[in-house]
């Protein structure tokens, strides 16, 4: 029997529960019963989350966890964080508290511009495209005027308007390269809505505009977080032993792509976190970074790291193109509490408290690398994971996280100490 | 008043509130209702979900919808998509029904392999070293049997060691390569569990192990989505016209980074949609499509278009690393429920599906900027997120969505509109 269904977005919330739980479920009160137990009980707090996209059945939770002692720029903070992934706020918070006592985070925005693009293909004289651009760039500007009204105000709008031959790339395409300041907003609304306005006023017979639309690479969109210290102040058995490594570390992910991408993806674990907590667009943040961290041509880490004199310094460069007004960040309520947790930062303040998190991220993977490995701590999680899976007692999570002390922990392994556990306890 | 603090993640969960309430906010009630509202009623359910992470305070909810209608491989099915993009879920919904009718998705998987890697220095004869490792190499292999047990059962586990001389990068730089083959397990705890015993039985007083971790890059662990029917079956006023313009667009995205970033990006809204429904990690699935973006020296589109005999195709490659057993597919309720929506499928069967929609929303993309740009429908869902946030009534909304039908939607314009209908109300 064909599942095709026709109009299934006017459904009402529950008809679409129905629908699903007949069509692609075995059980469907159980399968009923799941979605509902994530409701929320205030009626039009759930409306409000149910409105956020189409055919919302459910809420989907992920953890929001806090990472207090942040020290960046000398200003205390704890920093929100939502991810699924297990040590992600346990390392954030270990490295927080382990670099407040030697100075802390430093951070500087390297620029907050933004690129939108008019791709169209004009088969003509370049000449006299040069020239009409030329004769109608102000009324480009005129274009936008009733939307950049209110960006204006706020300091920001268009900056520059750039005709671009790419001709050599592929047969008769220009484009109109526009550079943009969106102040505390991520922009891309704004930044689309002037585009088609400019579409509208430079669209010729001559002229096809294939698109506009803004780009998620913005590599002067930049931000830079470092820490540094003595050598010494390091701590540990052996600091200089521990700052060479850790060096060498860093020097294989900028000469290796495969180990660069694995070294990003855990920068990425922190800048994310808060990326989502605060209701900005990850794969918006992840795009930008991953195509910056190729941009010499071999893609290459966004971290790096010196040692002269006797100072150890760590420090990443990224681009990050974030708002702290418009889409979500104030519609969601837990979005605007974690903007309020963050002393209500503007979006050149939330850039540095993200690239915070994740030179802190990137810290803890490459400390417990280089030194216990990786799976310690992972192991720690993954057991505990393990036993709520099996739905353990007090008890025997106790008996069985003792056991597992130091030895490697596998799904079978556990699965066989517990069933021998159960056994001797019956 | 310093706001450090020791000892933070041994609080309760209340402890951790009240801290962060009284040293964060301003309004401490407040703050601790807005929290609180967010918890689920069932104890043990919520305990669950606490235990994801460290710290935890709050469950943080992104809406779960469903795009129906996607026919892959002539199987029907209905997508479970997270994400807080409010036009994605609609995007696949509408393609999904549009391709539904001419032949639907076809996917296939191209490969499966992952890669791990012992990076280590070694400043001795090459010749030496390359002894020393054949002479061990089935040692290494027998460092991990007990970890390799159960997987080998499934028909996984190590593929190949090679020895790599990455000198000319790095002085005294070389790896041990690893092939892995993980089955139905995303297999990152499994792939770095084996890298660390064979990084125990390997090391010598001449071989420094710098670090032992999978790698994110994954270029052959790789899943192909297509779509195709004839030109004059795409509809619309003019097929060959739109088939033209789209085929310039993906040809545009081919040529040029600024385009190919945000095109991608596009791909990966339909992509970390179901990611993240399925217990999926993001992070990992981000970083290897985007390096794998740029594998070429520079950074390209994903997806392709052909236009030949009149036949119109478009498709994508990108490498996927999921799962579906292991780390919380089977925890999190809903995750558990999206897999089971799926027909519980294989891993194989979750990367072509999440090909799918990747390949869905990029169509639905490109099909919006080439005909009436994104913001069209882009400002429908903006104009009910900033009335929402307007706290509008039910007869304030219809009348203001009226007025704006085919209006630019600007925050200003709509509280403009609002407060001037809210005057004329009372």
């Amino acid at each position: 029997m064909s599942k095709k269904i026709s109009g299934f977005s006017k459904f009402t919330k529950e008809e679409k529960i129905n629908w699903l739980a007949e069509n692609y479920f075995k059980n469907s009160s159980v399968t009923i019963a799941t979605i509902k137990q994530y409701w929320n009980d205030t009626t039009k707090l759930q409306q409000l989350h149910d409105d956020f996209i189409e055919n919302t059945i459910s809420n989907f939770y992920l953890p929001l966890g806090v990472a207090p002692n942040f020290l960046i720029n000398d200003e205390e903070y704890a920093i929100p964080m939502v991810t699924e992934e297990s040590s992600v706020v346990a390392a954030a918070s270990l490295v927080a508290k382990f670099w407040s006592t030697k100075g802390g985070f430093k951070t500087t925005v390297l620029g907050t511009t933004k690129i939108g693009q008019l791709h169209f293909i004009y088969a003509g004289e370049k000449a006299n495209l040069e020239t009409y651009f030329n004769n109608n760039k102000s009324k480009l500007y005129a274009a936008t005027a009733s939307i950049t009204k209110n960006m204006e105000k706020r300091g920001g709008g268009i900056l520059d308007i750039q005709l671009v031959d790419k001709t050599d790339a592929l047969e008769d395409y220009y484009q109109l390269h526009i550079t943009f300041e969106t102040k505390d907003s991520m922009g891309a609304n704004f930044i689309n809505s002037c585009l088609e306005a400019i579409a509208t006023q430079f669209r010729t017979d001559e002229i096809e505009i294939v698109m506009s639309i803004l780009s998620n690479y913005v590599p002067e969109c930049l931000v830079r977080a470092e820490v540094s210290c003595k050598i010494e102040d390091l701590g540990g058995e052996d600091p200089q032993k521990f700052a060479e490594k850790f060096y060498q570390a860093v020097k294989i992910a900028e000469v290796e792509p495969y180990r660069a991408v694995t070294h990003n993806k855990g920068i990425m674990n922190g800048i994310d976190a808060v990326v989502i907590a605060t209701g900005n667009d990850f794969r918006a943040v992840e795009a930008g970074s991953h195509a910056y961290a190729s941009r010499s041509g071999r893609y290459t880490s966004l971290s790096h790291c010196s040692i002269d004199n006797g100072i150890f310094k760590f420090w990443l460069e990224l681009p990050l193109a974030v708002g702290t007004v418009g889409g979500i960040t104030a519609l969601h309520p837990l979005a605007k509490l974690s903007l309020e947790m963050l002393q209500k930062p503007s979006a050149k303040d939330l850039m540095q408290i993200m690239a915070t998190a994740g030179l802190a991220q990137n810290f803890a993977a490459l400390r417990a690398l280089t030194t216990k490995g990786i799976q310690h701590g992972h192991m720690k999680m993954h057991l505990q994971n393990i036993l709520n899976q099996l739905g353990v007692t007090h008890l025997e999570k106790e008996e069985i996280t003792k056991y597992f002390d130091g030895k490697t922990v596998s799904h079978a392994a556990v699965v066989s100490k517990f069933n021998t556990l159960r056994k001797t306890l019956n």
